[in-house]
């Protein structure tokens, strides 16, 4: 289950601490300029160390293609990279090796495979995401090229349960030691009408399925969300129009999708990411036979996952849109 | 893209006002017991006309199983099922053959398809979950078979923004002709450790993707869900602690599940949906020519999805679980 | 396991003495004018009774189709469809439950799933072939209106190793209470260039897929196939030439594939069948309990499963071929 | 497309003359212990250079695992692997840069894609199969640690129509500057009942689908294959008995396979193969405009693509082999 898509394909593989990620991306079509600067510039967004708000580990990421790209196009064929993992400590996971660090995949991981690679979380490492920032940067550079101006933002938007001062907040918790959650906005302008695929595989549903993989990710809402729960049908509906010989609506609280297909309006969502699992004070909890124990990792850890997860959010909208596009080539004769 | 699941699958079909609908359970194990009366009352229980909450219409909905059960039990061959419309009148829907009807899906279908069968919202009503409750009715049977007390209870927590006196709620918004939005909760308890296939497997995301595949779900979220957003890690780690021999979590934040695994403890989480789109007071509105136009919905609607959600929100999550087990089958040596 | 294809995808279900055969076809693009009557008549020529050639059951099978389908056209959503077994004379067949017939898949049924459905060999029969027939009258209709005159034709070509009197070969065997194997043939002209995707699906490996699925099929082999093996590159390569401005080649040894990938020639191949292995005769064999027994087959066989099999080698084909045609839609921005 | 098996699954990329070939092995069960050594063998196996039979091209292929693999045992998280190319005369490829090579995918990928990376054949290269090297050694290894004694034994049976001397009709043809045909047989001892997934994953169907997806593979049959096709049922049928107690049967025409399903008895196949189509004598063809030309190809090539295509053959059984033993997990409750 380590991969995503139908026709545009990520498969990815890698650990925290081992060698290297990496993955292929399958069914993307051929003809694509691949622009490797904006791809690099792409995986350097979630790089920590950029900012006073994210941990000062410095891991140069640097994709390297290896396939499915010639004479600077994608040739059609599966196109596999690796970032290498050059920068890790894992002499930092020791004392994690036999203790279940709270809210974390330790126990999990280890109940259901038997055992675990320790090494900083290992595949339940949020490090994982690198390789869908490359699969992003494919699936933006396709969908541009296949003539789309689609734009997709995401922006904190959220932290604390504040929504001002969101940095303030990320740096008084970093201060304490502690870590913080909040939430994430997706904005995406220029989706055509008719993208998405009843029943299952409707956009909010593959949508959901995207973000909800992310690590940390606790919510989704698309359009009002949980607003709209509160409401009734006379205050939210969607009255259709006419503007410049173009149907469109009144208003947009559906977020662009009806029925699971994209309208041509703006789709929007919501994401909710709780804290970072990891503290810098100790903790209690109980080590693999069960004994408590007290915790205190060391290491070098984010104090909220946002900053980070702001490029993964858009990376996954775009692979979803990648797929949807693709997908909807077949929906009439 | 109407196939559920990855193992234990189901595959549907079917328009609200066509001849039948119906599915295929594909990878349903041998020698599941099937017991047609549960099976035929959990489909009952999304009927309407159960209550004065939800629509007169007397959808007297029969499952007939073809295939797939001999002697009572599954034989591990394909599970072919139909059930007939016999209630439909599809003369309520002439008047929005031409007229697209806001926050419908409508205009979508049209424009992804060229066309629509434009009686009743065709495969766009929520009249096809009614094949999801005979899926999860067996998903259900096949997991208390394999010898899992797991306990699948959803409920209605919020109606219009209220947590009590839902059913006044619903049935004022009724009188008014008008809709009304809300909540439904779902606990989960009895799911061993360990189900869920981390990356884009995780159990979270495979609940979000079935349960925003459910007409008019706006949003879901698991544990603490998007109130996680507004905390620091310090208040809402659920730290490990060991109870008759056993780890457990002195508190449940994360939800039951963690990196993607469930950890033993139960699974909760909540979906938003809105209010139902048809209103029976006139709306503006236009024509799929583009031209401005009053429409006025005839027919028989519920005033609020919520009632008959519920045993949907329970048969999507039964299916989820059943396909997790049989994943986990393969997760050691 | 019972679905097939990846964007054109059948997904069926039925035994052979069970209340019903039928399926889905979903992902078939909206559009297509369904005749009706083209599908029956394609269904009606894999039905037993309609020469001497063939079992003497009336099985008048007719394909209802419940969704998918409004005023005459697909509408893009699942095509649900059901054949219900009318003349199905199951006692016929107590004589064999608790024994295992030699050849067939009874015991490997039991084997795998515990029990089985002894009646007529239950989904191992050949009757469930009859909702391959649906599915490949669909796949015609689309890729014809999809504007390919593409000609699918299967046929005969050796029974009982005789390659003339094909006929006689099997009312004679017939007439001994005996069975025959044969070959069939297939030949399509007006494949495009371009139609299969390396490299696990390559035009001959999701053919070789199709037709090894096909009851008593023991082996698959195009363009030259074995006879190539005996040859020297020399001899056999395909040489490019150009004709009415169009690139062809003057031979067809490759059989109409290159690299997995339709190069534009006829694609032929062949496919083996083994006697049915059903006898009049007794035969010993061995009960559930492994003891030794005699077996005298009652009811109506077929003396040679090819006559029968001809329209489901094409219906297969054809399938192949829509799924193969959508699948390449992506394969240029 | 470039993803092989259902729950074993192997997502592979790389050119012949590109950076890296490489793949994720996902789905294989944690806690085998990956002897690299063994790994590495297999791969060495298909290796060129190792005796006159094969080209002199020294490809020191070597395997490097990057992820999915911790203190020598599989975690259960996904395998990435690579194997970097070294040895590649890309130079040797400019004259076929316009030209289109006689039954060579050239031309086909040209069309389908609209370009095609023209090195040594790119994707089609037979360079591709070491990447199922690796993984049909993890799939050994899984399954022999899964306590299953599978003997998988492929081997040269007819070359150029001969079945003795098949070394000298090879050097011989690669005398003359000629290439030759051939046929592998394969058998496999030790698989248990109940493998394999009706109706469209049949053991067979599987088998045959990995086998077709094989480069220059012209055709596959199992069992008695196109010689029962001439055969009567009554000379034929597999008659059950029991041995030491367990049901078995006197012959073994089937092929070990009933229904689609393993009976326990040996699985035999054959896989015919084409003669390479890379001839070093000169051939006529024509170039990417449909002028006709002439092309002498230089290089390094087999003569033969059998005696490499031996562990082939049994690395793409191990694959299907070990899917279907994970796919059988779910069979029964």
């Amino acid at each position: 289950m380590n991969t995503f898509g139908n026709i545009f394909r990520l498969t990815c593989f890698g650990e925290s601490h081992g060698r290297a990620l990496g993955g292929v991306i399958d069914g993307c079509p051929a003809g694509v300029v691949v622009d490797e600067e904006f791809v690099q510039s792409e995986l350097d967004r979630r790089r920590p160390g950029q900012s006073s708000l994210t941990t000062s580990r410095n891991e140069a990421d640097k994709v390297e293609f290896l396939s499915g790209i010639f004479e600077g196009k994608t040739t059609g064929t599966p196109i596999g990279f690796v970032i290498y993992n050059t920068n890790q400590h894992s002499s930092d996971y020791a004392n994690i090796k036999d203790v279940f660090r709270p809210s974390h995949a330790d126990y999990t991981y280890t109940e259901k495979y038997g055992f675990r690679d320790y090494r900083g979380g290992g595949r339940s490492s949020a490090r994982e995401t690198a390789c869908r920032m490359v699969s992003g940067a494919l699936a933006k550079l396709m969908l541009k090229q296949a003539g789309f101006d689609i734009q997709i933002v995401a922006k904190m938007t959220e932290v604390g349960g504040e929504t001002e001062n969101i940095e303030q907040v990320i740096l008084k918790a970093k201060e304490n030691g502690d870590t913080v959650g909040g939430v994430i906005s997706c904005n995406i302008s220029g989706v055509p009408v008719g993208w998405g695929e009843p029943v299952f595989g409707k956009l909010q549903s593959m949508l959901a399925s995207a973000m909800l993989s992310i690590n940390a990710a606790k919510g989704f809402e698309y359009g009002m969300g949980f607003e709209m729960a509160k409401k009734f049908g006379s205050q939210v509906n969607d009255i259709f129009t006419t503007k410049d010989g173009k149907i469109t609506t009144l208003t947009n609280n559906s977020g662009g999708i009806q029925g699971g297909i994209s309208n041509g309006e703006d789709i929007y969502f919501r994401v909710a990411f709780k804290p970072v699992a990891t503290l810098l004070t100790e903790q209690p909890t109980v080590d693999k036979d069960g004994n408590a124990t007290m915790l205190k990792v060391r290491g070098r850890h984010d104090a909220c996952v946002l900053p980070r997860a702001v490029p993964i959010v858009e990376a996954m909208a775009a692979m979803v849109l990648a797929d949807a596009y693709l997908l909807n080539k077949s929906s009439r004769l």
